[in-house]
């Protein structure tokens, strides 16, 4: 029961594994999202954790794109990792003397005031992940550059490292949302009454009015957004789908009436799953949408059909 | 099994209960339509036959108030009527020397043009009904009128009525829909794929966005409104329902799952039926809205709900 | 400078008309609403008053349509009247043993409850207004009816009709709106602040659609509706215009704006006035909806187009 | 007048730039889009160019943000690139022995399945930009990677630099759009009847409702969105604003209207430019939505607030 992760070792990726799997090891990490993907979809593992949302970059591009194509997944459950970055080399050295720092891109965008404050003289050096950035200093090979950004976790595995600056996020409140992925025949969380359903849904040519076509579908059940992003599908300029979380769970009522009539407008809409939401916010439901609304509702209507 | 009639013999109704039974002579005339009601549900008859939509002058509001609250009756059948009016006298004498008219207020408001133009020296005198103006010209007792506008129905059964002048509806296409009414026990009419669905829908206090959310329960199921007419509740000004007709059979899908939108946000809404279309003009139905469709889409939410 | 109303003398229409004119003596009593308004557009009156709105039968149907189609009038001012019916008769006697009641059909809707248990033996004999009943008891023709039910100022101006039974209506908060009409030329009413402005609005083949569209106009400028009426047009089965009143002033910049879209969607689309609302309840308009929100984002687009 | 680019010299933006300045060479190429936009909101460019939208990646968030915030600036013209890509290295060798190749992140994402076939043994290394990998393998630091991908352009300027393979885009029909952007006091493009302009909209609280209400300005006025993308504001998870181009230019009256309107309920939109389309396609405009519709209204609505 291996469960792949967006890797190295000492990642934010691995801090969010660790909230499912506290104490395994059956772990494997892999090199990029559609690796960990792959690895799910060809049965090398029965699970995966990649990032999906960031409080400060947005929704994960690698992830939302990997997950909107190709053999279907189905989220378990979702983990909030608070983000916090340490400024790390293999020299003590004033911080005006370091000459360039390596991360990776998105966690560079994350500390981008901090740096130009702080390392405005140092160049910036793509990684291709801020664990890897950071080992490349302690590595055999020669680097370019004398300085990284990483997460805590790696100083605390490689004591090697010295911790020249802490927790130089820009926005303290930092977070990013992770996902851990099961295959389309994994059983469907349990119902908690604070629960989250994620879906991509096409849109198509005439955009404003299938976007209000679509909105209409989970506004006339009650049904709030609570994440709502476009994506290019990638064929061409201007042809997008989105993707979207919504208060609730499959399991209620409004929540499988909005999917009914979402399927209908657009066939292709996919369902990636319902789940506990990792903040245990419940939805607030106006009375007409309850389950019991609905129940009443179609007890008259089957009772019209059925004239006793 | 007694059908309730808006009477006297000789009017429009009449003809209307005529397409339904057309040999039968066991027919109640009413005085009135909440009389032609009151029988039907104190069970002194099986059903009734009353206008309810008339091209030039509106729904009947009598009988739209009637079948709006009270115990629950069920339209069977509608029945078109075309309206034709003839100026009757038992004297011939020339249009000019016509003292007073007397009709229905209805009748009336549907020959105002022509009256105007031929008749314009006469006053006019309200009667209780079409026929019993013209009847009046018959009777014993002295009446305050020279001339009456009635039915041709009622001169073929009254050869002593002289026709002064035929066909003198200012539109002579005006057709008034009548309906055949049920008690809530009735069965229900079985699904052409070319019927209506008739409901009664209170508006509460925010009227612009209450009808929004009326119509989109409509709008997101693809169901299309061929008549929307407001009716005061009589509770105080600006308090109002709604009487609505739709395309389609509670047995639709569609149609259906709009009932159960409607119910939910207004649970007094009231149907009072689905039943043939007397033009037999078939619903048009996109894809995404068909049974078919919604069958399909409720299948993919039961697996995920249930995955295998 | 006289003024038209529906009349005879001692209707509801009379105590509309005194509220505008109290003291005024220059007034022409008209047979129907049709009269009225015709005595308006061929000049002989300079104004009219009319009922438009009743608390129980809704909108009065004769107004709504003679305003709706013809040339132009405007709304100048409206007024409220109580609604109190009387049961009037020559002789006194029980009410057991009156054996008709006449007056004129709205009024006859408005007490069938009363009536159907204090005089359930009587006829109802049609009259063509509550005057007209009443003052009938009173001529020297014959009439088919031995009591009326009229307004109290009838009993007040004829203390030979003896009183029966006082305020018989069925609803005790019974209201009538009645409209002070003048024409096209006439100066708009000042802005108050507590203002309504009534339209007629067609509404073109597909209704769903038609009306949404409509109320849009309205909801993007935060507009609300205190009225929304539908009358046919009378040209055929399902051919409908709205009457509608919304709260505010064409002089408010949310108004006037929602005004240029309905009439960009329906050119046809008509204004019947803005004036204060008998209540003098105020509009509730949220900071978006201000004038000087349309001010200021005005000013902000005007400055785009012009970069200084 | 120096113009700023997302450099160095050979990238695709440098293709946009020669679009709008084919001759020039007061050129400054930046080594981010931040870098850029400093420049131009400095003052030590007047003008820059740099992506905002690839049909594979979609929106180049990293201007959709640094125009979202700051000094404003306005976008002058918009150009297309088409995106070829070439496999280079400095050694002809067979693809099957190449161990590493290099280029940015979001070419990689371009290529990834060309890749994946024919290189399949190569690790990834991310450059700063495709002409800085491929330059990396010229220059005299040994570099991590035995070949880089990169645009055409970059091969003709730099023919010591060998094409393993042409064109090996997976989407051959891969283009992108850049964006000229000038300051706020920027002459304001003319009118060309085929044009777009472009907004910044944050979207509050109930996201569902805000996003409605936002298309609903559009859809009132009949202007048609040609893109919708959402980025987070960074504040907090769920915190976003759209990015949205529509059709039209600011002096159409139903842009103009619409701009009003969102302005009214969100006063921090923002306008980034109204400008000709690349591809010359003319907006579609329902004759209720053209100029002279707006000017008729507006002319009707003037008359009623100035009776003559």
């Amino acid at each position: 029961m291996t469960i792949a992760y967006l890797g190295p070792a000492g990642t934010f990726t691995e801090a969010a594994l660790r909230q499912v799997d506290p104490d395994g090891t059956d772990h494997l990490p892999a090199s990029s999202v559609p690796a960990a993907l792959a690895a799910l979809r060809d049965g090398r593992v029965s699970s995966a954790v990649v990032p999906i949302e960031n409080s400060v970059e947005g929704g994960v591009s690698a992830t939302l794109d990997a997950v909107a194509v190709g053999p279907e997944v189905r989220i378990l459950a979702e983990m909030l990792v608070p983000i916090r970055f340490n400024l790390v080399a293999t020299q003590d050295k004033p911080l005006s003397e370091i000459k360039a720092v390596s991360t990776h891109s998105h966690a560079w965008a994350q500390v981008r005031d901090w740096a130009e404050t702080h390392v405005p003289q140092a160049e910036y050096i793509p990684a291709s992940s801020t664990a890897a950035g950071a080992l490349g200093l302690l590595g055999d090979e020669t680097v370019p550059y004398d300085a990284a950004i990483c997460a805590p976790t790696v100083c605390e595995t490689h004591p090697e490292l010295l911790v020249l600056a802490e927790n130089i996020g820009d926005n303290p409140e930092a977070v990013t949302r992770f996902v851990h992925l099961g295959g389309p025949e994994s059983p469907l969380p349990e119902r908690t009454g604070a629960d989250r359903t994620t879906l991509v849904i096409p849109l198509w040519e005439d955009r404003a009015g299938a976007l209000m076509e679509i909105l209409e579908q989970f506004a006339t059940r009650g049904v709030n957004l609570s994440r709502i992003e476009s994506r290019p599908t990638g064929n061409y300029l201007g042809d997008y789908f989105f993707s979207v979380d919504i208060d609730g769970h499959v399991q209620d009522e409004r929540v499988a009436e909005a999917l009914v009539g979402l399927r209908r407008i657009c066939p292709t809409t996919r369902f990636l799953g319902s789940y506990a939401r990792a903040d245990h916010k419940p939805a607030v439901v106006a009375g007409h949408h309850t389950d019991g609304a609905f129940t009443q509702a179609r007890d008259w209507v089957a009772d019209l059909r059925n004239p006793r």
